[in-house]
């Protein structure tokens, strides 16, 4: 694989456009009843369509038998290697939440858990407190002042928040204080680099003085503090590809990836009929479109086969909406598989569909997993759909004399 | 994917014999009339039928989406990760004309420009001056002296020469002076790294002289360098591989690839005839055979759709030659694709055939992008071709314990 540097050397920009639409956790698993997955179950005339004149094929998010988090699953399709390029958890929780992140600020995951007399951790999720309480505790907690740093303290859902650091000298190397197990006591913070120091001292103080403050507040008398980490400050797409990227996602922790990447976040509707409206509103001014429907994951996660298979079908459905506005370059795939059977995000490869008038058509006629299986692209690594994505755009110049 | 050392450690001599034969640009593109590419449209009975007896596929020669320069596409065929063992344009240039390069040679590649009465490039390539014209132009450049380093100018083909630098001290660490645009003047060449220093001033040197000595040559006024570079020196393929190997090329920068990986040049014709004949000749001499063929991917460049259909029969019918020599391993594909419909070399997976006496026969019953697409060896990286080669040529042993 070529590195983000050799890419940027062959890039250039044109007037070519490409639309990216990511159907979180696409590819599925059977029904014993039927021998069909979600995708091959759902009706999807016009997606079919499209496989039978682009080239399909199944993607690795990360590499075979890897089942990847959103975070590595979006940015191997954004062409970072997902491997080297790494998102730490506090961060991702900040992106889930639209939380303005600055330089230098170290994010991460909390959860409010139930500690005994002891200080034993009896409950690492408090009885999954409801969000309205959990905010009333953050708000308390936003009051403890620590030397050094700013501090906030942001509800999440249920038992989950997220704590940022922000002042001089962080960083993300410090341990967890989450044991990840009950009957043991909450772990110290060190620091995994001597630059963590300062924020294993902060939050040291932070967990000290939180437990003072829940003291009253059972079952969530306590805090576990895990995934200190950093923004990964990514070269942008624009820098590698010279493209001028948006997104269009009605979910912040995607919205969030994407500006990760330097992309410009379009303002949307919850629906994918507003996402894919909005991408009609805006087409004129960008030349990449990352478009996202969460459906397909949610339904998929909730074990509900059949409202996995009535979510493909809306994209289906609405799909021509996208093919109205004829991009030179239009992939349709997902950043992962979740298969209702496993209720949850799976390691299985994922079909895709290129589409240029360059792709070079295959025989496949049917988006499916099977079918996708038998397609041109063969199985390979997502990390190679921008490269493809922009060779099929004509916005990549030879590589090598 | 194992590194040079580690595929050095498994392989050992052994009488068997391999034919790897280039057809040059081979993967295409279905002509919108009849939906086939040229290899669908060619009668080619005699690949044909190697296909059924052999297992296909296809590869990528770079990774997907990325289009190949020369070297890379061959390079990555001699088994040396085209990533990794980079060939710099200057370097490319010399072995075009089969100029002798020695070691620590500095090589570039020139273009004679015009510039105006400001000094501001206007022309980059002089109008495409005649090669006699050029030949004119680059002897009376012959006859700058610089301080420090031998010189030689050589023309290539109108508007393009071929300057190199031999002393002690050179490096390609030094930037282009052709900024690859109209409108300015050309750049200083400065030193990318210490030791560039050196070839940077003698590069600024020659180009103060060079324009003194074109002033009045109108449109040929000025130079632009680019692409400095240095002999990479790579390890033979007699070190690694512990062949013998031999090159069978027309083309003078195809025989300058094949001695890079140190293959033995043999006399040929221009003909196609005349390289399969020239394998017979010298059979009894090497192990292992590189033969290359230009003309499908010169047809492919003029966009010539027929001809690079004609150019594919004419192979085609010439094979029994080849086959007649029964090789233990015969390897028929490409270094690229090149599209009569884009006219220049594309990034599309190219077309293999693998044939041996071990080599499990798939179903493929023919030669073409859609039917290698399904064959065993499904679609693969390029620098795994040699690997296979050899293993199939019974040359290599177990890697590991």
């Amino acid at each position: 694989m070529l590195s983000l540097d050799q890419i940027k050397d062959i890039t250039h920009e044109s007037p070519s456009k490409i639309v990216l639409l990511v159907i979180d956790g696409l590819g599925g698993l059977p029904r014993p009843d039927t021998g069909k997955t979600e995708l091959e179950t759902a009706h999807t005339p016009h997606l079919d369509l499209l496989a039978s004149k682009g080239i399909c094929g199944l993607t690795d998010p990360v590499s075979p038998g890897i089942t990847p988090g959103s975070a590595p699953g979006h940015l191997a399709l954004f062409g970072y290697d997902p491997i080297r390029f790494l998102v730490g958890r506090g961060i991702l929780e900040a992106l889930g939440i639209d939380f303005e992140l600055k330089k230098g600020d170290v994010a991460t995951r909390g959860n409010f858990c139930t500690v005994d007399k002891k200080g034993l951790v009896i409950d690492r999720r408090a009885g999954r407190i409801s969000t309205e309480q959990n905010a009333e505790l953050c708000k308390k907690l936003s009051k403890i002042t620590l030397e050094g740093a700013e501090l906030f303290v942001v509800p999440v859902k249920e038992h989950r928040f997220l704590l940022v650091f922000r002042g001089e000298g962080l960083s993300g190397d410090a341990s967890d204080s989450d044991p990840q197990q009950i009957g043991v006591a909450p772990l110290n913070v060190a620091a995994l680099a001597a630059k963590g120091k300062k924020t294993a001292k902060l939050a040291n103080d932070f967990v000290t003085k939180a437990k003072w403050v829940l003291v009253d507040s059972h079952p969530a008398n306590m805090v576990l503090l895990r995934g200190f980490s950093q923004h990964p400050d990514l070269p942008t797409m624009n820098e590698i590809f010279k493209l001028n990227p948006a997104a269009i996602a009605s979910y912040p922790m995607y919205r969030g990836l994407a500006k990760l990447v330097g992309m410009k976040i379009l303002e949307t509707g919850s629906s994918v009929e507003e996402e894919f409206d909005t991408l009609a509103k805006y087409y004129a001014e960008h030349d990449f479109f990352f478009i996202h429907v969460k459906k397909t994951d949610s339904t998929g996660e909730d074990g509900d086969f059949d409202a996995k298979v009535k979510a493909l079908e809306e994209i289906d459905r609405l799909f021509p909406k996208i093919i109205a506005l004829n991009p030179d370059v239009l992939i349709v795939t997902g950043d992962h598989s979740t298969p209702a059977l496993l209720k949850g995000h799976s390691w299985h490869p994922v079909p895709i569909i290129l589409y240029s008038k360059w792709s070079r058509a295959d025989h496949v006629k049917e988006f499916s997993e099977p079918a996708c299986s038998s397609g041109y692209l063969g199985r390979f690594n997502a990390c190679h759909v921008m490269p493809l994505a922009m060779a099929n755009a004509l916005k990549l110049t030879k590589f090598g004399a």
